[in-house]
C-alpha cells in the first residue's frame, strides 16, 4: 500500500520541527546518539487503507519502550489476564520509568505496571517458548504480523549495545528476582529484552501497529483478529494511564489518544477506530518522549478533535 | 424529572450487593460510622430524560472526594488552566491519597495531581469570592446547577467532625504553605475544604451531575453550558488516570468509565454523551472506594460495553 | 568566674576564620539573618574553673536546635526513658533534619530520634508543667542551672519570627498528631518549643553546660548532680549519632566530640572528663553547621586528641 | 594462649540464653539455617594476654557482616581515606543494611556508609590485588594476622550458598555500576564479597580481632602496628555509628561499646583500652543481630560500665 505525502501534514510537521532545538537525542547507547535532532516525520494509516505522511517515513528505527504494549499484548495471550497481573500491576507510578524505589517500598514487592521498565522485564519474562532465540521468534513474528507482514529484524548493534550498558534493568531483575517476580536467568532475559526493544520499523509499520490496536485488534486488510479485543482494551488503558512515561498524565489531558513512545524517538497513536498514527522524531524532551512528536500530536489532536476524553 | 425503578437494574444491584460483606464502613468521621454497610443504590440518568433507578436513590450522602472533580472544573473556571497547574500537577502517583512523601521528594514540590488531599487542598485554595462563606456559596452554587437546581446544602456534622480531625490535611495544607503552594489561612482553608466534602444529595443528583459531565458540559435540558467543554475534558481525563485514589489505574482497565468516589461510599459515573451514573454503596475496599459500587459498575461496563477504552 | 583569652586559641581561630567565606549565614528567620557571617568565637570551660576562649564571647545568641539535647535531658527526668522511647527512637535517620519522609513510611509512625525536629517536637511535648508558660518556665530554669546559675532568658523577636514561619514544624506536629505521638494543641506546642530554641545565652554560658556534661551531669563547683549520670550518657550518645544534622556521622569520624549544634551557629562540645565547649560561628554549611566552627573543633580534636574513638 | 572459663560469665551467658527463645536464626543461607538457636558462647580477650570465656568458644563461624569493618581497615590502608569516601558516605541511614532506596534517591547516587550492604561491596571493590584470588588472598591474611597468626579460611558451601542467592547484592551492585561507584565485574565482586563473608573463626579469634583495635591497631603481644591508629578510629567511630544495622542508635544508648555484627550470629566488640569481645549465638532478632549476644552485652556493660558515653 502506498502512502501520499500531505501537505497539510507536512504544514504541521514543519510547525512542530521547532520544538526540536528544545530537545536532547537519547545519548546512552552510542547507536541512538547518531541520530539527526532535527528529523521529524509522521504516517497516519486509515482504516480504508488511505496512506498520508510528512518526513522521511521510511527511515528505521528501533522500538525500544514502545515494544512493553506489543509484547504485553502478546504475555497477555500466552498467559492470560490473572497470571499477568499476578506479576505486574495495574497503577501509574509517578515515578521515573527506571526507578526501583517502589519495588523496595511496596510490600509485597511488585511493579505498578507493565510501562515502566521493571514491568516490562517481569512481562517479558513470561512470553512463552522453549529458548531465548524461541522466545525472540516469537515476538518478532507477532509485531511483524501486527506490521502487515513484510519482514522485520532487529538491530544487532542496537541490542548489543543496550546490553552492555543495561545496569539498571539489571538491578531491576536481580530485585525481582528475590522476590520472585521474575524467575529466570537475569542475562537471558535481558538478552531477550534488549533485542525486543531493538526490533526495527519505520513510521508506516508504526503506523499500520496503530491501526490494528485502534480498529480493537482486527487487520482491518485480512479481517483477521490479531488481537483479542479484550486484550487491546487493556493495552490501550495502559497507553493513556503510563504510555508516556511519567509524563502520561500531562499527555492524557493535552492530547488523549492512546500512544506509546520509546526514546528512540519514536510513537505509536491509536485513534480508536479510525486510524493509526506513527511518528519519529529522536529529539527528547526530560521525561524521555519525542519533543517534536509530543507538539505534532497536540496540533494534530486539537484540530481534529482526537482526544478520546 | 422522575426517575423509574429498573429490574433489570434490581437484579445487578441484587448481585453486587453480596460483595458488601468483603467491604468496610469509613469510620474515621462519626457520622459516616452510621451507615448501613448493606446499602447499595444506583441512578442513570440519560440525556433524553429518562432515568432508570434501583435501590433508595433518594438517601442523602456527602460528596466527599467526588467533590474533588467538581472543585477543579470550578477552579478551571476561575484561574484559568495555566495558574492551576503552575500549583497542581497531572500525573497519577501510585500513592495512597493522603500521602505526603512526594511533596518532600519532589523539587519543586508540588502535589501530583488535583485527586489526591494535597492537591485537591491547593484546588480549593483557588476558589474566588470574597470570604470562606462566599467561596462556600460558590461552590455550592456550583454544584447545585450542575445538580439541575434543587436546593442543596452541606452537613454541619459531618464538616465539623471532619475539620476536627483533619490532621492529616494540615500538615498537607502547611507543607505546602512552606512552599507557597498555598498561601492563605490553613484553619479556613480546611473549613472550606471540609464543608465542600460535606455538601449533601442523593444518587439522583450525582448521576445528574455525571450526566453534565457527559455531554461534556452542557444541561441537556436547559441546553446551557454549565462548564466549558474543554475544562469537561481536562475533569473526564484526571477522572480516569486518577478518580479512583490508587486504584484508578485497575479501575480503567477493567471498567473504564470516567469516575470520581468518595469514602461515603458515593461513585459518580461519567459515559460520554449517553448518560450519567450515580452510585451509593458505604462499604469501602481497602482503599477507599465502595466495594459493591465497583462491581455494579463492572458488570454494567461488561454488559453493556460501556468502557471508552 | 573569669575566662581568660588564650593566644594559642586565637591563633586557631584566625585559622578556622578563614572557612567562614564558603557559608552562609541561616536566612530564613529575619533575626538571624543579622549576624555577621565572619565571626567566630570560643569559650573552653574546664572542670577546675580554667576557662579560656577567643574572639567574643559574650556575644548572645540563641540556643536553636541546641536545646534538643537539653530538652531530651529535661524530658527524661520528667517521664523517664521508657516513656520517652514510646514516642521517638534511637536511630538516625540519614533525612534532613526537618524530613516528613519516614513519619509516612515507617509503620507505626514514629520520629526516628530526638535530634530531628520531629523527634524534638515530641520529647518537648512531654515536658511536664501546669501551663505553656509554666512548662517553658521549667526548661529555662532548667537550662539556667546548667549554665551555672545567671540569670538567661529568651528572644521575643526570634521566637516570634520562627513561631510565625514555621510551617514544616506544624506540618511534623499534625503529622505526628494524626499518629497520637502527640496530643496536645498544636499552636501552644509550637509556642513552647519556638521560644525555648529562643533562649539566649554566650559562648562561655555554652560551655559551662557542655563542662556539665562533660562531668556526668554534676556540677563540679557545686557539686550538685544536676542531671542523672544515666541521663547524661544517653544524650551524649545522641550528640554523637545524631548530633550535626546529617554530617553525624562525618563529624564522628572526623572530630568525635559529643557535640550538638544548632541554626545560630552555636555549636556545644563535650570532651569527657574534662571540659566544656562553647563555639558560635554563624556562617553555616550547607547541612545547617557552622562551617568555621566545625573546622575550629576538627583542630582542636586532632592536636589534642579529643576523639572519644 | 589459654582462655579459661569464668564462672561469672558462664552465670551472664546463662542469663541471656534465656532471650535465644524469641530470636530466630538466619534462615536465607542453608548453611546458617543448621545451627542450634540455644547456643551462646562468649570469649574476652585482655591486652596482658588473660583470656576468659563461657560456652562452646571454639565452634567456628563465619564472619558475614562484621568482615565489614575489617574490609573497611583494608581499603583504607589501600587506598587512603579520600579515595575511599569519594565512593561510599559517612552517614547513618535508617534504613535496613540491604535497602536500594536511598542510591535512587540520593544525589548524586552514594551508598551512605561502609556498614550497609551497598557500601560495603563499594569497599571491597576497592580492595587491591591482581587477581579475585589474590585480593581474596589479601583480606584473608590480613584477618588472619588480626586475629593472631593462626590458620583462617572460608566456608565453601557458606560462600557458594550466598552468592547463588546473593540477588540484592546482584541489585545494589548493578545499580551503583550505573553510577560508576563500582566499575568491575559484578559476578566476580560478588565471589569475592561472598568468600570474604565466609571467613571462619570462633570466639576467641573474634574477641582476639576485637583486642587489636582495642589496642589502637597494635597487636598487643607482637607489638606489631597491624593498622595505624587513624584507621582504627575510623573503622570504631562507624561501628558505633552504624555497626548494628539500623539498631546501631539503640544499640549505643543502651551498651556503648563500639561493636559489629553479622547474620551468622557473631559479634566482635572492641572496649577501647582494655579488652576485645567475641560473641556468638545464632537466634536473632528482627534486625539481624544475636538477640542473647545483645543481652550479654547490655549486662556486661551495665555491670562494669563499658560504655564509652
Amino acid at each position: 500500500m502506498p502512502c501520499y505525502s500531505s501537505d497539510k501534514l507536512n504544514e504541521l510537521v514543519m510547525e512542530a520541527k521547532k520544538y526540536t532545538a528544545q530537545g536532547k537525542v537519547a545519548d546512552y547507547i552510542p547507536a541512538l546518539k547518531k541520530e539527526n535532532p532535527n528529523d521529524l516525520s509522521i504516517a497516519i494509516f486509515h482504516s480504508d487503507g488511505k496512506c498520508i505522511s510528512a518526513g522521511e517515513v521510511e527511515k528505521k528505527i528501533t522500538l525500544q519502550s514502545i515494544s512493553k504494549v506489543l509484547t504485553l499484548a502478546l504475555a497477555l495471550m500466552d498467559c492470560g489476564e490473572k497470571r499477568v497481573f499476578e506479576k505486574v500491576g495495574y497503577e501509574p507510578t509517578g515515578d521515573p520509568f527506571n526507578s526501583i524505589v517502589k519495588l523496595e517500598l511496596y510490600n509485597p514487592s511488585k511493579p505498578l505496571n507493565p510501562m515502566i521498565n521493571a514491568g516490562a522485564l517481569a512481562v517479558t519474562s513470561m512470553i512463552k517458548g522453549s529458548s531465548i532465540n524461541d522466545r525472540l521468534e516469537r515476538i518478532r513474528a507477532f509485531v511483524q504480523r501486527l506490521a502487515g507482514g513484510q519482514q522485520l529484524s532487529y538491530s544487532e548493534e542496537v541490542a548489543r549495545s543496550e546490553f552492555e550498558t543495561a545496569y539498571l534493568n539489571r538491578a531491576l531483575c536481580y530485585f525481582m528476582m528475590e522476590h520472585k517476580i521474575i524467575e529466570e536467568n537475569v542475562e537471558e532475559l535481558l538478552e531477550l529484552y534488549t533485542k525486543q526493544c531493538a526490533i526495527e520499523m519505520n513510521c508506516l509499520d508504526l503506523a499500520r501497529i496503530g491501526l490494528v490496536f485502534a480498529m480493537n485488534g482486527e487487520d482491518p486488510f485480512t479481517k483477521e483478529q490479531l488481537i483479542p479485543k479484550d486484550i487491546v482494551r487493556i493495552c490501550k488503558t495502559f497507553m493513556v494511564t503510563c504510555g508516556m512515561y511519567n509524563a502520561a498524565g500531562e499527555f492524557a489531558v493535552r492530547i488523549g489518544i492512546p500512544a506509546k513512545s520509546g526514546v528512540s524517538g519514536g510513537i505509536m497513536g491509536v485513534v480508536p477506530n479510525r486510524f493509526g498514527i506513527g511518528i519519529f522524531g529522536p529529539a527528547l524532551d526530560e521525561k524521555g518522549n519525542s519533543i517534536a512528536g509530543l507538539k505534532l500530536l497536540e496540533m494534530l489532536s486539537e484540530q481534529y478533535s482526537l482526544s478520546i476524553f
